[in-house]
């Protein structure tokens, strides 16, 4: 058994002790279901009373009571009759119910800790004293419908945590709380990025302007990285027949997802749930050459999908997602040059914001065990995956051939990255797609002046703004570097009053040079100041006083430092432009 | 009688005209109405078969001979009885109709020319004679239901134009074939600029790589100009619940306009039909302190409006409209300065199309004898009036007080302009709003730390891309401004083969300044070239041979002149940049 799978038991043994402490609490508990989950566990109950914050230390110390009592996990099998009986005597209603669910020639086990008799498959430890009661900890209480059915009652879920000694515990809880102090939601509002309306409704966020600069850095650096391979963009609307997904295979994929439009006036249209399919209509709308080729289009749009309204919050699940997306239209014999463009452009991207370097590569390729799952001809899926396996090579990307992981229609390259703290994205993708060109007839005339199918290349690049600025502020804990900063320079007048008008003019200079500068010029002290712009984490603050307008010069501080360094203005704007330009 | 009222008199005599020809033609015909219009009249009439273009001559003839004979327009004055039992007798089940739905009480007017007999009000010429037969012309049949509703039978519809005089009548031919050549429809496809498609259908333009190219420096010319003026990007989704639109007003509004959207999830929201309300929302999103006034939002976005399905067409009727929106959230006091900023910006916008000083304002302002019908206070009317007026004055824009123009909620200056065919275009426009700012309870915080209302001040710059395309592709007739081109510089080597790495060369050159450049690297002659670059309207041709890889040097050879003129690479470089900045 491996370290795993021996915290995994500990921490479903842990919750069989939450239940026996439970009991202890209130005899007359009826008990619902309580499994190890990630990092933990944890048990539902139906319960005389609403439990409080207050009762999580308590449980916690009549748990650890139990450890010390070194309790026998006792193992138990009898007949599915007789575990019916036995905890409808009980009044376990909730057991009696699972039971009655599972096939009636089968026995059924149940592991008694103490007066707590659940019915358990097991695994569990051999007796509560195996457990270091400083490596676990109840954490909170929540509402949960049993078996998640919203017609059924709502239970009452107590969490918990657990790890295989104290060190790792505290590890964990001060991850959580480094976490909680980067979570976008909460960044999000103070350092007024975006913003949510009862009026509009949940699931579509409102970029306020500081947002939109964010959005708008990013998404002029990818332009300008794709043009420089070609890409054009083009723009389409948020709107198409359910026709157009009929025949790309959306509608039968996204189904539910779909968001439905209709009007007064018998009107009847999707939302697109995805980019493609519009961009093919434009490559559709006229004859192409093989001269042409490869064409290739981008766009930064918004595509809708009808998430299930419970389940939209922040920027990770939205009803509104804006996803820059783009596509080439070539040759078979283009697609390998295409890829490694888009591979280009991807580490180039990934290089400006930092996290190049820290990835992994995954070639998917097909489940060649089960040919028929897939469309398209054998031959081209052979040069392909041949094709990604070279660049993989000659770009020393190292990737690792992951059999069953393409997709339906053709071969790609995913891009595995770490955040800051340690969680794996996987958000670039190119892809070879060799379908979706069949059922569109998208074609062009081949040398010989016949038509010939061209090969979609799929790439994403940061895939969709939302969830990528989420990432951002997450991994930057809002501190974004220069060129993404919404104010990159703060100027900060040690009087307001006295100093303003040396503060307006490095500001115009500042501006002039397309550098996002504001002044502080409220009443506050410079110390207030200084913290103030701190904590909007502006990257550069200019004290400004008397010697400075004299000198021509700024009193430069970074974000985070307590150093000063002078400099003359034309120095620092140098300065600045450089940084911007390298993006460091 | 004024001359455009006699005009009209002739135009509806022609109808009359039009009509006893038919008759001649076909003496079962039935009749509709026939009314004078813009530019000349039409008539309806239920016919024993199909009319077929061939037939318009043969009815002019007709016409014509009936002019000569100089026929009386004889007036008949009956009683509604008597006008129902002639046209019963004479089978014209149109015109007994027309009798039944009007008061019975009423004399009827009767028209006779010769054999035809009219129900119309007059007034005509005494006699047909009167017309000079050089002066009109029949122009198309077309299919029209009986009194516009498609659930009646559908008649044939002459169509005719009239003028004073031959001459006028030529003009008026001339205009329309030159429009005809400039139609947006037509040129935008010849030029590869938009495309529409069945599966996504009607309604819904797609834009292609060189749309977007104009759409963006657009874009991005406006952000420049009122970023200079502190305008921030915001950016909304394009859905909203209904009671965004039920507190705005909007919803009664648009009504009928408005798409609404829905899941099989239980989803319920309607498109944006304007941007205002969601831009309410993120000033609304958090508290706002007179120091932080004022606040100016823009952005470029997509409303969604459920248009009629047969009105739909080209792009200026679209269901995806694309607009420019601004506002600012200000004090009473500051509205005059953010109306001249906005007065500015329109200017400099309007001056780099080329289509300022060709232009008229508007100052609009309430009907001062129904102050009821409108929104807000008396005085802050009066101040605003005041407002609009001096800037006017200030400005030199010459405005025209209009009353009973001013919107519900506040004045405005609307922008009057015509393009290049005469056709005047009303697009920007500066609105003042009392109303929406107390809907949404839009405040700031006071100097006495007391809440107070903002005035919102709307802006309008090109109104919608679309149109705004539309327009400009039939003002130019194709032939964009070097800024707005989208391929600046085509480069045409004299022979694809032996020049085609010099021809690489200044493109690549080209390109590294930001210039729009393509290589003509077809097997075609040079003439052939130059024929298809001044098909697609491209401002500059290079000529490159043998003589420029040897001099550095490029032949320049402008859009629409047959000159051509030597010049070094660089030195074109910075005569394009220049041209390109000075947008002329």
């Amino acid at each position: 058994m491996n370290k795993e799978q021996q915290l995994e038991i500990k921490r479903h043994s842990l919750a069989h002790i939450l239940a026996t402490a439970v009991l202890e609490m209130f005899p007359e508990a009826k008990f619902g279901v309580g499994p190890n989950i990630e990092n933990g566990f944890y048990y539902d109950f139906d319960l005389p009373r609403t439990l409080i914050p207050e009762d999580l230390p308590i449980l916690e110390k009549k748990m650890k009571e139990i450890i010390k009592k070194n309790l026998q996990f006792e193992k138990q099998v009898v007949n599915h009759d007789k575990a019916i009986e036995l905890y409808e005597k009980a009044g376990q209603d909730y057991k009696v119910e699972i039971l009655k669910d599972e096939a009636k020639d089968e026995e059924v086990s149940l592991y008694k800790t103490g007066e707590f008799v659940d019915l358990c498959k097991g695994p569990h430890l051999d007796s509560t004293g195996e457990i270091d009661f400083t490596s676990f900890k109840l954490t909170k209480i929540a509402g949960a419908y049993w078996r998640g059915d919203e017609k059924n009652k709502m239970l009452q879920r107590i969490y918990g945590i657990a790890f295989n000694n104290k060190k790792e515990l505290k590890e964990y809880l001060k991850r959580i709380e480094e976490a909680a102090k980067r979570d976008h939601r909460k960044l999000g509002k103070e350092l007024d990025l975006f913003c949510f309306s009862d009026l509009v409704g949940p699931g579509l966020p409102l970029f306020a302007p500081k947002g939109v600069v964010i959005i708008d850095e990013l998404r002029k650096h990818i332009e300008k990285v794709c043009a420089g391979y070609g890409f054009q963009k083009v723009m389409t609307p948020h709107l198409a027949k359910i026709d157009l997904y009929k025949l790309s295979g959306h509608a039968d994929k996204f189904g539910k997802e779909l968001f439905h439009v209709s009007s007064e006036q018998k009107h009847d249209f999707v939302m697109k749930p995805v980019q493609c399919p519009h961009q093919t209509q434009i490559y559709a709308s006229k004859q192409r050459s093989y001269r042409d080729l490869p064409i290739r289009y981008m766009e930064s749009e918004k595509q809708y999908r009808a998430e299930k309204s419970g389940e939209v919050g922040g920027l990770n699940r939205v009803y509104a997602i804006t996803v820059e997306d783009g596509h080439s239209f070539c040759r078979v014999e283009q697609v390998k040059e295409e890829v490694k463009n888009m591979v280009e452009i991807i580490k180039d991207f990934y290089s400006a914001i930092g996290l190049w370097g820290n990835h992994w590569v995954s070639l998917s390729v097909r489940d060649y065990s089960h040919p028929e799952k897939y469309i398209g001809e054998s031959q081209d899926w052979d040069k392909c995956e041949k094709m990604l396996e070279d660049v993989s090579k000659e770009m020393k990307l190292d990737a690792k051939k992951i059999e069953g992981e393409a997709a339906l229609y053709g071969p790609k390259l995913d891009f595995m990255f770490r955040d800051s703290m340690g969680k794996e994205i996987q958000i670039p993708t190119v892809q070879l797609d060799f379908a979706t060109p069949k059922r569109f007839n998208l074609v062009y005339v081949n040398e010989k002046g016949k038509d010939e199918f061209v090969v979609m290349v799929h790439r994403a690049i940061l895939g969709s703004y939302e969830r990528f600025l989420a990432l951002l502020i997450e991994h930057f804990a809002g501190a974004f570097p220069l060129w993404l900063s919404p104010v990159q320079v703060k100027i900060l007048p040690v009087s307001s009053e006295k100093h303003i008008d040396y503060a307006k003019k490095v500001n115009s200079l500042l501006l002039e040079n397309n550098i996002r500068s504001e002044i502080d010029d409220s009443n506050e002290s410079i110390g207030k100041k200084i913290r103030d712009a701190e904590k909007q984490k502006i990257p550069y603050m200019l004290v400004v006083g008397e010697k400075e307008a004299e000198n021509n010069s700024v009193a430069v501080r970074l974000r985070g430092s307590r150093d000063i360094e002078d400099m003359g203005i034309e120095e620092f704007v140098e300065r600045i432009r450089e940084e911007v330009k390298n993006r460091s």
